[in-house]
Order: C-alpha cells, then sequence, then structure tokens
C-alpha cells in the first residue's frame, strides 16, 4: 500500500508513524511545501520517502493534513491526478467549505472528509508522536458520497490506529466542533494575551503560575498558521458561540459587582457536572 | 512535634502526607466541621488523630486550611486558644482580607500568612496526594510581623516538603494572583457553562471534545465552597483583569467579523511565546 502524506506536521506526522506501525506492507511518500519538514521527517523515519505532486498517480492513499485554506484548491488539484483506485482523505478541523469545494469534481467519489479529533498544542513533524490517535474520534462527513471501496480502505486505516468513527453532516460538524474545540482555542488564546499584557514588566510573577494557569493556555501555545484559516472557514459558528461565552463572563463580572455572591455560587454549582462529561472525554483520551 | 490540621480537604490533607512523610516526630491532629471528612482523613491516615478546637493548646503548629471567608475569624479564634510558642499558618488563597483580620490580635507574632501555589480540580481527604507541593511554589506574606523562630518552623516545614520560597506583600499578592490563578477559573468555569448550555439536548456531541477542551475547562470542576469566597474577597483585582479579558475577546470577535485575519494571526502569533513561560512553570511542576 503506497501511502502518500501532504504535509508533515503533528497530524500527518502521527498518521504516517501509525499508519507504518500496523500496516507491514506500507510505505509512507512524504510532500511537504516546507523543505526542511521534508528532511525531518525523512530523518525522523516518519517517511520513507521524499515525493512531490508528479507521482501522485503511484499512490494508493493520499492524506491531505495542510492548513484548511490551503485544502481548498489542493485537494481538487491533487484528485485531478490520483489513479481511479486511489483515496484522497482530508483530515482538517472544517468541514462545510472543503466539502463544497469538491462537490462537483468528477472523482468526488476519490474522496473522504474527515476529521481525527486528536492532536496537542505542538506543530511540526518533530511533534508527531505515536498512539495520538488511539481512543480517539473521528468524524466522517458525507460518507455517501465516497465509492464504497474506498470508504473501507480508509476505515481499515482508521479502525487500526484505534480510532472509533461518528458520522455527521458537515453544518452540524462545524458547529459542534465551534463549541468544543475552536471557542477553546480563542479563550486560551486571549486568556494567554491579558495575562502577558498585565505582566509585561514583572515577568517573574509567572513563578506564581501553577499548573491551573498551565492548563488554561495550554493551547496558546497552538499554531497560528494552522489556526487562522480554521477560524476564517468556520467564522459564523465561532462568532456565535464566541458571544454567548463573552454574554456569560459579562454576567459573572455583573455578579460580582453587585456582590451577588449566592448566584456566583450557583453558576459554578451548576457547571461543576463539567466532571461527568469530562470523565467520558478522558476515559476515551 | 503536634501537628494540628484545621480543613482536610486537598490542601489540608495533602500537607498533612508529605508532614508525615517528612517529619518521622510528627503527630497529626485533624479538625474538620465535616465529621465525614474527618472519619475519612482518620480512615485514609491522613491524621493519626480526631480532635477539635478545644485542645488546640496542645499544638506546635496550626495549619489552617479552609474556605477563606471561615479563616477570617477562626484565624482569631485559633490565636486565643494556642500556647506562645505555637504557630498558625494559613494557606489561603488571598492575602489581604486574612492579614487585616489579624493585625491588631495581640498574638500576631504567632501568625504566618502563606499561600502554597498548588492544587488540582479535586476536593475533600479523598483527593489529597503526596508530594503535592514538590517543586512549587509558596508566597510568604509579612513575614517580618512573624516571630523569628516560628518563621524558621514554618519554613523548615515548607522546605522539607520541597517548596520554594518567595515573599510579598498581600496587596501585590492578591493582584498578581488575580491575573494567574483567579482569571483562569473563570475563564474556565463560564467555558463549561457556554458549551454545556450550548449542547444540553446533545449530549453525545462531548464525543467530539478532545484533550484541548478538556483541558481548558478542568478547573471548572472545581469546588464553589472554596471559590466563592476567593472571588469575594479579591473582588476589585479579579474584576479589573476579568473585565480586561473580555476586551480583548471582544477584540478578536471583532477582527473576525471585519476579517481581518492577518490582525489574528499576529494576535495568536504574540501570544506564542507563552511557551517559555509555560516551560518555566511546567518545570516545576
Amino acid at each position: 500500500m503506497k501511502v502518500y502524506i501532504i504535509g508533515l506536521g503533528l497530524i500527518g506526522g502521527s498518521l504516517a508513524i501509525d499508519i507504518q506501525k500496523e500496516f507491514k506492507d506500507a510505505t509512507i511518500f512524504g510532500i511537504d511545501t516546507n523543505e526542511n519538514h521534508l528532511n525531518e521527517a525523512l530523518e525522523l523515519g516518519i517517511i520513507q520517502k521524499k515525493t512531490s505532486l508528479e507521482s501522485l498517480n503511484n499512490a494508493d492513499v493520499i492524506i491531505i493534513s495542510v492548513p484548511v485554506d490551503t485544502s481548498l484548491n489542493l485537494i481538487k488539484d491533487v484528485l485531478d491526478l490520483i489513479s481511479e483506485d486511489a483515496v484522497v482523505i482530508d483530515v482538517g478541523s472544517t468541514k462545510v467549505d472543503i466539502c463544497k469545494s469538491v462537490e462537483n469534481h468528477p472523482k468526488r467519489r476519490n474522496f473522504l472528509a474527515s476529521h481525527p479529533i486528536a492532536g496537542t498544542e505542538f506543530s511540526g513533524p518533530k511533534a508527531a508522536i505515536k498512539d495520538l490517535y488511539r481512543g480517539k474520534t473521528n468524524i466522517i462527513c458525507e460518507v455517501e458520497k465516497t465509492a464504497f471501496k474506498l470508504q473501507e480502505k480508509a476505515l481499515s486505516i482508521f479502525t487500526k490506529i484505534g480510532m472509533r468513527i461518528r458520522y455527521m453532516d458537515p453544518r452540524s460538524h462545524d458547529k459542534h466542533i465551534a463549541y468544543v474545540s475552536h471557542l477553546s482555542h480563542i479563550s486560551s488564546f486571549m486568556l494567554g494575551k491579558t495575562v502577558i499584557e498585565k505582566e509585561k514588566n514583572e515577568r517573574d510573577i509567572f513563578d506564581m503560575a501553577g499548573s491551573g494557569f498551565a492548563s488554561t493556555v495550554r493551547l496558546a501555545k497552538s499554531s497560528p498558521e494552522m489556526w487562522t484559516p480554521i477560524f476564517k472557514q468556520n467564522k459564523v459558528n465561532v462568532i456565535e458561540i464566541l458571544e454567548e461565552y463573552i454574554l456569560n463572563l459579562q454576567n459573572f463580572k455583573e455578579l460580582m459587582e453587585k456582590n451577588n455572591f449566592d448566584q456566583i455560587h450557583a453558576e459554578m454549582q451548576n457547571t461543576n457536572h463539567i466532571k461527568q462529561i469530562l470523565n467520558g472525554i478522558l476515559s476515551n483520551a
């Protein structure tokens, strides 16, 4: 099985590692516009060969793990280049615009839209780790638009590397992922910004920060190159949930100003059952 | 050494465990208004004996780890009851009101105000863990107001359990801790609230949440009983930083509305150097 991975960052690189581990007959070919990343991936053993788009006609499986704005044209170009039996899998964090970009492509049935919900705050080939996907969820969109045999091929990869599959339409995906992923990134980036601005002249104050602060600002280490196009493509959903978040924060502030600490207690208590929800996530983590 | 711990939750219980480990001559006495917690602490071996305030005159060291509103009167009452050579250490998350509550007490020199910056999102005696304090920072306030020999006694405990000591005045402590701890708790509670409200009819959506969401809402599991009085006592500082956080979120939203994604990229990139800051925290964690 010849697997071509376009984009050798955290997501693509980790897929390469797990596919090599689970499929002994797999050869991993790497493509990246960043020549340094390509060389790093080869040195780290993440890929077996460096290659370019011109050789895509030899591929069985093509995984596209690049910033989501790049995907909009790249997926179409890749579909133009592949053989009839190859499957092109995108793994981006948005789905509406990506599915739309290929809806009228003559090789639409060679394409599978997916979003493996896994990652860390790091990026680049050095961030790639094995078993990143084990026990995690992969959202597949518009599965019915992919040729049956190619669905099977793609799903055998995802299930072998340990993922559980959920099916969803692109609109629902983009809406809900704004709530449970994209908003967290904004809250974290702005928390980091707020505190850095306040403490810019007193850097040793960060001595006082504990593991709680580290946890809430962890995502502020994420790559702006990945996240800017995600926010752009999912703008409507992200703005909607961001507004609700701001309203809840304003409400909390007003309760404090009015000394209504009974209500503040109630708000926190009502939110405490996030424990059960998080236990669900962590048991899959 | 007879160590009396008043309040056997995560903080008091974890101190009990580490003090027992490091001081072979220590006997740990427990006091708690919650009889269940007291019995649990005894069964778990966190304390050796249950006792009550009446026997405090036998204590060498008294640690007060209760909600910060309770401390305001409790510390004074405890000071009234202890012997001349005992040291009373409070470990609460606010310092201005607590220091003020004892400023005119005749036994002020028997009191040491501290804030060990350590914890988890869990609470109660079952949450107590060993080595919680190792490598963490302890902020000591108004050290000059504590008798020299009693400073020494308290510091020997904190350094033996692995803490590094920083000295700070109560006002600076409360201001900076609002930035690097209290704000994180509000951002996390309101993030949890926002997403739970949105998804209340679609609980299986949390299948989609990954480790990033778990990390940013982790603190929303914290105890409302501990945190309501903290926000109350540190109201002015918390409101000030919360306002700045809200302004930064509004600004981010407006940049999205205006499609100014170049600036959004710049904001994230500028905040990325939180990496170095967090590396500092984590290397102490």
